[in-house]
C-alpha cells in the first residue's frame, strides 16, 4: 500500500495503533487529532503545534515574495494555537534551502516571520538551518492556555454536539481566490492576494471564544467543508450549512462570481476559526465584538453514520463539490 | 552572497540583527545559538530545541532502515536537551514524503521513532504529514530544566572558563567509522554501525553534570573539534586536547587504525556530551559514575583572537584535519 492511497487522513488514523513501545505521558490531555496538542507541565498548560510547508506544494518562490513566505508559515502555526483558544509564545523554525539560495531571500524570508511572529507576541527562540534541494520550512509554535480552576479552558475538535450552532469568524474564500490571482501574476496588493500571503490568526477571536464558555473550534486550513467535516468526525456528529449564510467579501464576488462559493467551501487557507457551541453563547460573542465578523452559518445535527458535512442551497438542497478540500498525499 | 559562500554559522550570525520588529520575550533565558532555548512560563523552564534531517545529506533511505531513521530522527533532538542538563517531556514530529512512500516503511519509522522516545521518556504528541519529493523529517522536543531555587539550572555554551578541564562522556569515533562502513553495506549489526543508527542520548550524564555543578557542554553532532569550537567562540576561550586521551574503541582502532583519530575528532553524531568545568566537579562527576565513561581529554586556555581548539600529539605538536566538521551549506 502507497501512502497516496491511504491518504493523510488515513495515516493519522493509523499513527494511535503503531509503537509497541509508545510511551504516554498522563499529562497529555489533548493528543495527536487537534489542532494543536495540550499537555500539563507544572502548574502549567503548554499547547504546542507545528506545520511545514514544501516549496511548489504549500508554497510558489518566485510567485510569493520570501517575505510573504515567511510570514505565512509562522501565521499559520499560530492560527493552529488560536484554534485551541490558547496564546502562543515561542517559536522555533526550521528553515532547509539549497545552499545556492541568496542571503538576501533568506534575510527577506526571517524578516517576514520575524514580523508575523512579534504582531501575535511569539518569540522565536531556536530552530535549524539544513541544506535541502528543494526549500522546506517547519515551524513549531508553543503557547500556554488559561487554566483559572487548575482545568486548561481550550477549543477542542471533539465537544460538538446536536444543537450547536455553526459560526465563522470572517469571509471565506478570499484566500482561495487571491491563489489563483497571484498564480496569473496579479499584483500582491490585491486584497484577495493579500488574504492568500497574509493570513491574520484569529487569537482574540480564540480567546474570546473560550471567555464565552465556547469549547470547540477549528482553524480553516484545508477548506470549511473539510475542516468542519473534521469536527463532525472527531464528535460524531453532522452539521448542515446554509451557503447563503456564508460571508463573501466584495471582492471575492466580483472577481469569481461563478466561483465564489467553491471557493469560500473548498479553497482553504483562510485561517478563520470554525466555532460550534450553544446559540446562546456564540450569541454572547458576538455581543462582546466590536465588529460584526462572527458569523452563524449552520447547526450540529445527529449523524450518526456518515458524519459529514452538507451544504444546502436556498431551496434545502444539497451542494455537492469536486474536491472537498485537501489531502496531503492524495492527488 | 548564497548561503553557501556564508555558510550554516555565518548564517546563524546574521540571524539576530534580522527583524526590525522582533519581539524578545523577557522570560527568554537561552537564545538562539545553544544546543536548546530555555525560557520561563509560569514557575516552569522550558527546554526546547528541532532538527531536520534531510535524505541523502542526513540519512541514506535504502542504506538505513526507516526503522533506525526514525529512532535516530528522535534521538538527536533528546540529545540537545541531554546537552542542556534537562529532562525532555514531549516531542512534535513532521514527516514529510513522496505519496509513493510504502505505508510500512512509515510505520517503520514510527516504531523506530516511538521507541527511541519511549526509552527516554517522551510522550509524542503531534506534529504534520506533508507531501515532499524528497523525505525530510524535523522533530521538536521539548523539555524541562530544574530549577530548586527558581533559577533553572542549565549546560551551556557560553560559561567555559581558563583553566576549565574538558571531558567527553563516551569513545568517540565510531559514528563516523559506522557510517564508512553503511555505505559499504556492512551488516546493520556491526557494532560500529550500531553507533551511527542508533544514538543513545546522554540524558543521565547531562542531568548528573548538573547536580555537579557543572555548567558548560555541548552535544557532539558535528564533530568533537568542531563542537567544542562552539564552546570556545561562545566562551572567548581556546582550547587544547590531547589526542591520546581521546577514548577510542577497540573495533574503531582494529576496524580504522590509521583513520581512528581523525573520525574521533571530526567524525561526528557521536551524540556523547564535551563537559567543561573545574576539576574537581569533574571529579566528583567521576566518582558518583558507576561506568568509567567520563574521560578528561584536555583543558580551556586563554585564547582571545582565535577562540579556536587545538589537537596536541604526544609531543605537543598541533594536528591539523583537513576538514573539521560538518557545514549544512558548505561542501
Amino acid at each position: 500500500v502507497k501512502l497516496r492511497d491511504l491518504g493523510e487522513f488515513g495515516l493519522i488514523d493509523r499513527l494511535p495503533t503503531l509503537g509497541v513501545y509508545r510511551h504516554r505521558s498522563e499529562d497529555l490531555l489533548v493528543d495527536i487529532g487537534d489542532d494543536a496538542a495540550v499537555w500539563r507541565m507544572g502548574d502549567e498548560f503548554l499547547v504546542a503545534t507545528m506545520d511545514t510547508l514544501v516549496a511548489g506544494v504549500h508554497f510558489l518562490p518566485g510567485v510569493a515574495g520570501w517575505d510573504d513566505i515567511g510570514w505565512k508559515a509562522m501565521a499559520v502555526n499560530i492560527s493552529d494555537i488560536a484554534a485551541m483558544g490558547a496564546w502562543p509564545r515561542f517559536a522555533l523554525v526550521s528553515l532547509a534551502v539549497p545552499p545556492e539560495t541568496a542571503v538576501s531571500d533568506i534575510e527577506q524570508f526571517y524578516e517576514g516571520l520575524y514580523t508575523s511572529a512579534a504582531l501575535c507576541g511569539v518569540t522565536v527562540v531556536g530552530g535549524d538551518t539544513v541544506r535541502a534541494e528543494t526549500p522546506t520550512i517547519t515551524v513549531a509554535v508553543i503557547g500556554r492556555a488559561e487554566a483559572p480552576d487548575g482545568e486548561p479552558l481550550v477549543l477542542r475538535r471533539d465537544t460538538a454536539a446536536v444543537g450547536d450552532v455553526i459560526a465563522v469568524t470572517g469571509k471565506l474564500g478570499d484566500s482561495g481566490a487571491g491563489l489563483l490571482r497571484l498564480k496569473v501574476g496579479v499584483d500582491d496588493q490585491d486584497p484577495l492576494v493579500q488574504a492568500h500571503l497574509r493570513p491574520h490568526p484569529e487569537l482574540a477571536m480564540g480567546a474570546g471564544a473560550v471567555v464565552a464558555g465556547i469549547t470547540c473550534a477549528i482553524d480553516i486550513s484545508d477548506g470549511l467543508v473539510q475542516d468542519l467535516g473534521h469536527i463532525c468526525r472527531s464528535s460524531s456528529v453532522g452539521a448542515v450549512v446554509r451557503a447563503v449564510d456564508i460571508p463573501l467579501s466584495d471582492e471575492l464576488r466580483v472577481a469569481y462570481p461563478d466561483d465564489a462559493l467553491r471557493l469560500a467551501c473548498t479553497g482553504g487557507e483562510d485561517y478563520k476559526l470554525i466555532l460550534v457551541g450553544p446559540q446562546g453563547r456564540i450569541a454572547d460573542l458576538q455581543e462582546g465584538l466590536e465588529t460584526a465578523d462572527l458569523a452563524v452559518i449552520g447547526e450540529i445535527i445527529k449523524d450518526n453514520y456518515e458524519k459529514r458535512v452538507r451544504v444546502l442551497d436556498d431551496a434545502g438542497k444539497e451542494i455537492r463539490f469536486d474536491k472537498t478540500g485537501w489531502d496531503a498525499f492524495k492527488s
